[in-house]
């Protein structure tokens, strides 16, 4: 895994020191990500250099800079650590409590008459709370990533991270809600018994097969919107790709020969979209039994990693297993979207090498084009629940505002989320009324 | 309850038109609170103004203005549910982002690494998320203000309203959560489930005699501090103005008798202070016996309201019943302190005409001064929990920074709240290191 590294160098300002310096960098195979002068004062100049390092890198480089005579590395550190340093998200208040006559408004004694407001009329706490805005990032830490099941503490930088993104991408506050449960039950009960505080519900980095139940059960007991991100957020982004890909190939996705490589939870999200937008042939190939069972449920069809390498036009791999493809499995015209996160089933360069028409990793079709668009909508729809409609009209969404050769649009477009949001929103009231 | 509306008035710009309006205004009783001028185009002005209104003022005057010859009543707004509308927090990411490097350092793939710091070694979350400014405000609405057991999501305006002033005043991200339970065990399993996603757990308006309970479970079962906020809270800036009025009426709080009526959470709150400051008698009156043997099981001395009323030096009521004390009990030189919001169990203006040498309300003792500082202190210490000690910190120094002849400091001063944090949190250090 390459890590961003910042060394702090500072440098004596004589011509041809910091060439020195970026000699010695390039002599040990790094490459220079980023460079900043951060303090020039008293005839020396400080400069961060950011470098992407693994574990193999050789760290002798420190020593290499320091020896040089007109330098001195004064220190290093990571931007990824540094950018969560006192966590990523904050709560804040609208209004600032600036006199007494606000703080009597927004607390006791103005308060009451909100309160007793919404106890007469419980549709009012949309209109005088945040609830409406609120979702929960509900996580028991069971499959973080592709790292496992390491607890819900270790989880919580991944659920800041998606709190991050609703805030900035969907105006929603996206609250972690971490749990220290492995039985699913225990899950359901603790968060339908906190649910009157969220206007809906994410679901996060949850084991197969617990989360299906989990949500399964979430999804009667409340009349709100649950979601269970890593299923149907993926899927709605993965099915946008695919028909970009169909496209840009020449295919038609719905006659095509679909195969996928892992039937987890990202997997099966994904075949319930392909085969409820009417796919005709869709094959699949996983270890666990149970997860073959819920495939061929839903209509898929049972079969080897090399069936389907073999047989599928276009092959979508969500293991969560670094290079399980090899490449000399990789047919000659296929498509391959190896989604897995940090690390694909096949790097999409050496896919194509090996023949595939189009290749993509999970970095280029990222999630993150899902889920704010998609709980915004629901959101602002008042919608009880989601269903496949609202999924593929943000797939759609997603698809008709892809741009030139791209396989999904920009993620940093706001626009985007806005657009996710209004198809999900519309589809949701024609559903169940505005 | 005197309720600020504001009314929306355009007047033709003529000499003496603004007048007529008032002068309406004035024949029907009311006072101005303020007046705005928010447009004034076409020969016309867009007033807004402000009265305070009650059920029972004579909305006839909305005719009677509408009626002058050169105004229109364009409208009229409610300033308290304008200052609640669309809620009053949200969460907003600390970094902008702005780049997929920043996506990606904040979301995967660069999370993965912190997520599996923390795994290792988890206190690294205290660093590298937002738990350690992160506190639950937990409530099962069953004892929300003085508005009784009006169910978790009506109680959701004060738990917003707290996490508005927790914000403000400490930096503190207090998530409102809602909880659909009256059976205390449950809420304290709830609760105990959710607790990894927070760094201390804040009990809000639950009822007598389940918050002791719970609040007692919680302590036992969590790592993490835990105060019942109408308990402790209250009982921190209660303490803190009787301290100051001691002083200035010239008596020793500790040897001067103490009187109570009421004696559910706030009262007990507060008789477990005291008693444990050292006040040597304390007498106090509630019609729940349980409520009363509680009081007698901390060294309370049961007695009637006449009883607290003719004896007590000192007189603290904290009932939820309005004008509960009648004027004529009231003891000439007493020293009365009726805290119940939003209505006094005497008016303040009352007892002095009645002979008390002193007189306040809940609203001059503001139970804001406690509880923002005193989880800031208790995070920023790391401690495992709240003792006396740190309480009483906090209370002193609320005492040493209250000015001139207040009973308290001014709650808007972001100084005060630093400095009470800055007690508690050395007081946590001297017990439990730092």
């Amino acid at each position: 895994m390459k890590i961003p590294e910042i060394l702090l160098v500072e440098s004596e300002q004589k011509p041809g020191s910091l060439a020195k310096i970026l000699q010695v960098i390039g002599e040990a195979g790094l490459l220079v990500e980023h460079l900043n002068s951060v303090r020039r004062e008293q005839g020396k100049t400080l400069w961060e250099i950011t470098l992407e390092m693994d574990e193999e890198t050789d760290r002798g480089l420190y020593d290499r800079i320091d020896a040089l005579p007109n330098a001195k590395l004064l220190g290093k550190s990571d931007r990824v650590f540094n950018r969560h340093r006192g966590g990523k998200i904050h709560t804040v208040s609208k209004e600032s409590i600036s006199s007494l006559q606000i703080l009597r408004d927004i607390y006791t004694p103005g308060v009451a008459r909100v309160c007793l407001a919404i106890r007469d009329n419980p549709d009012l706490a949309r209109t005088y709370t945040s609830i409406g805005d609120t979702v929960a990032i509900v996580t028991n830490g069971t499959a973080i990533l592709g790292l496992g099941n390491i607890g819900p503490l270790a989880g919580l930088p991944v659920m800041e991270g998606k709190s991050a993104l609703f805030a900035t991408f969907a105006n929603i506050t996206g609250v972690p809600i971490l749990i220290e449960e492995q039985d699913p039950d225990r899950v359901i009960d603790a968060v339908t018994a906190i649910a009157p505080s969220f206007g809906a519900i994410q679901l996060e980095d949850i084991a197969a097969p617990e989360c299906f139940y989990i949500e399964k059960e979430l999804m009667k007991r409340l009349d709100k919107p649950v979601l269970h991100d890593d299923q149907h957020g993926t899927a709605v982004v993965a099915l946008a790709a695919m028909m970009n890909v169909a496209r840009r190939v020449g295919c038609d996705l719905k006659t095509s020969i679909v195969g996928q490589i892992g039937l987890g939870s990202a997997g099966l999200g994904i075949a319930q979209l392909l085969k409820a937008e009417g796919l005709e042939r869709l094959i699949g190939a996983d270890l666990d039994a149970q997860a073959v069972e819920r495939f061929e449920a839903i209509g898929g069809e049972p079969a080897t990693m090399e069936k389907v390498m073999s047989e599928a036009e276009i092959v979508v791999a969500t293991t969560g297993v670094k290079d399980l493809i090899k490449p000399e499995l990789v047919r000659k015209g296929q498509v391959i979207l190896a989604l897995s996160n940090p690390d694909p089933e096949i790097e999409p360069l050496l896919a194509l090498e090996h023949g595939a028409a189009f290749a993509a990793d999970g970095k280029a079709i990222n999630n993150v084009l899902g889920f704010p668009g998609l709980f915004r909508g629901a959101l602002d729809a008042g919608a009880p629940r989601f269903t496949k409609n609202m999924l593929f009209a943000a797939s759609r969404t997603l698809t008709e505002l892809t741009e030139g050769n791209d396989l999904v649009p920009d993620v940093l477009n706001k626009g985007v989320h806005d657009s996710v949001a209004a198809a999900v929103r519309e589809q949701a009231q024609k559903e169940f009324g505005s």
